[in-house]
């Protein structure tokens, strides 16, 4: 690796992106807390126990069809707090513009961050911005970072799944990916297909109020459900077996993912979240997860099983298991 | 503003970033915190008091004499979290990196991250890799956001610039500007300039526990010092009076200044600070700071007075008063 050079599967969160981070950025900041490769770290400042998170955005293009960049911004690091059992709270926001970049479309991204912040009831409290010459970066990217405080005393995260539990989706998969990349190339498409991106804040605070025994919380966005249940399945070492037609995908997205070769397994989502939990949990938090708007569609897919160990399997509709790796090379680059 | 497009100059740091933050982000994301206008904004969770800030680094080259991107990104935002009389705990790093960036480099980034990490104290914590596709990015930006614990119960901010207070800066100005400058510009310089990148949070911890009534802390970074200190005579509503005689600067970088027309009141410095304090304890902090490595040359520079309000004058060499206004404009691009 040493005398390569960074190709664009690095970002696509999926294997390559994993061997990056975890040959040249973990060695090098090396501590237990970037160790524990949370969505966010878990960190105790003065008594408070936080979570803290950051991600860049450089979605191309800026705006598409059920969101833009700012939006996107606000939601995916919002999600990445409430995916650790944090309530969202402070944000900042990193702006990077090229010049000659138009005043008028950075109001209808900051206006959109503000409508965005209000939902989520978080603050962007603190921010920066940078200039650079035509050329330098395309158009405008975005860096948030959060701030949240954790709501439960027992830790959420992937290290929790435990065979028996049941795996929860929210709802259909791949809808961020598909409108972000119609509008990219211009496809016309059935005004059904619009990005997911929310804010999932609100809904997991009330999950955990009534079921405050979840045991792990995942939004699959880069890579997609398949690469997101393959991260989980390692860490814990656990088996994940999945049921095919249980899995939610819109018929629009499905079509457009027979014709152009994509794998909605793989797709990234920005307003979706996987829930692992014991069963005597499940029908309590699929009440609550239905009331609420972002989890109308919520649905068992699967099981965590003691086979096969530290791998994702799928039984298939014609009745075979397909095992699911992780994503390999780049579906779909600069979807977030 | 509505119909403009972004220029070059609404990322020095001076009076057009001021107004593109006013018009732009201040009215979207309108909130309290946000309104202070720090460098790291103040929040309290959980009972904790904490500071949070960002910033993004888009310098060119990203090696430069003294110091590198990644050196930058920690030093930049653990000195803004020690401006606001916090201690530096916890870092984000967000990296969007170009297709086809030697991994070589990119190491050589993330163990200068990891050494200035070292030394301040810090630990990075949380992260983020985009790759973005050959042109979409001028090699490397990294975007850090930081964390840390307030030190003291009463605010450290420009708001409690007092007349009668003294001004001290803590050494040297425009070593960071012209050690980028003249990397960029291949100009063979005396090898003692070199940027002054640097973590303060060491030096404003002893400082604080010596003098906890410390008013004001700032580091001149873009826009320089004379930028800096119109803001804090702006939001204190007092006038400042500068003697020209006792600011620091190296001849060599006085020596660049004059061939190339550049203003050393002006250029951004990573390892200086200013600070306000009643007259009373002036003598015992210059003690405290001239032990430090980073405050060697610590000495008082100006005064807090009650004209020019809002303003900032220089007595000169040869007696009048010159008023410094911000930055206008951009002096020198990209230069963190």
């Amino acid at each position: 690796m040493k005398d390569g050079k960074i190709q664009m599967a690095h970002g696509s969160g999926g294997k390559m992106s994993h061997d990056l981070i975890a040959q040249v950025m973990v060695p090098a900041f090396s501590n237990e807390i970037l160790a524990e490769m949370h969505d966010a770290a878990a960190v105790t400042i003065g008594g408070a126990r936080l979570a803290f998170t950051t991600d860049s955005y450089v979605v191309k293009p800026l705006f598409f069809s059920g969101g833009d960049i700012g939006k996107l911004a606000v939601c995916g690091t919002v999600n990445d707090l409430a995916m650790s059992g944090a309530k969202p709270l402070y944000l900042s926001a990193g702006f990077v513009i090229e010049e000659g970049f138009s005043i008028a479309d950075l109001q209808r991204v900051t206006e959109s961050m503000r409508a965005a912040a209000a939902e989520a009831g978080v603050f962007i409290v603190t921010g920066d911005t940078k200039v650079v010459e035509r050329g330098a970066v395309d158009g405008l990217f975005i860096n948030t970072a959060g701030v949240g405080e954790k709501l439960t005393a027992t830790n959420i995260s992937a290290s929790q799944a435990r065979v028996g539990q049941d795996i929860i989706l929210s709802g259909f998969l791949g809808d961020h990916a598909i409108a972000v990349m119609s509008e990219r190339h211009g496809l016309v498409l059935p005004a059904e297909i619009a990005s997911d991106c929310a804010p999932l804040g609100g809904l997991v605070g009330e999950m955990l109020a009534a079921v405050p025994q979840i045991a792990v919380l995942r939004d699959p966005t880069r890579g997609g459900l398949a690469t997101t249940l393959n991260e989980i399945a390692k860490q814990a070492n656990v088996g994940i077996i999945l049921d095919e037609e249980k899995i939610p995908v819109r018929q629009e997205v499905q079509a457009v993912c027979a014709i152009l070769g994509f794998d909605p397994l793989y797709l990234a989502n920005e307003g979706k979240m996987v829930v692992f939990v014991e069963q005597e949990y499940t029908e309590r938090l699929l009440a609550v997860m239905r009331l609420h708007s972002y989890g109308r569609e919520a649905k068992v897919i699967g099981k965590v099983t003691d086979q096969p160990v530290g791998q994702v399997g799928m039984r298939t509709l014609i009745g075979g298991i397909r095992l699911l790796d992780m994503l390999t090379g780049d579906q779909l680059p600069r979807i977030c």
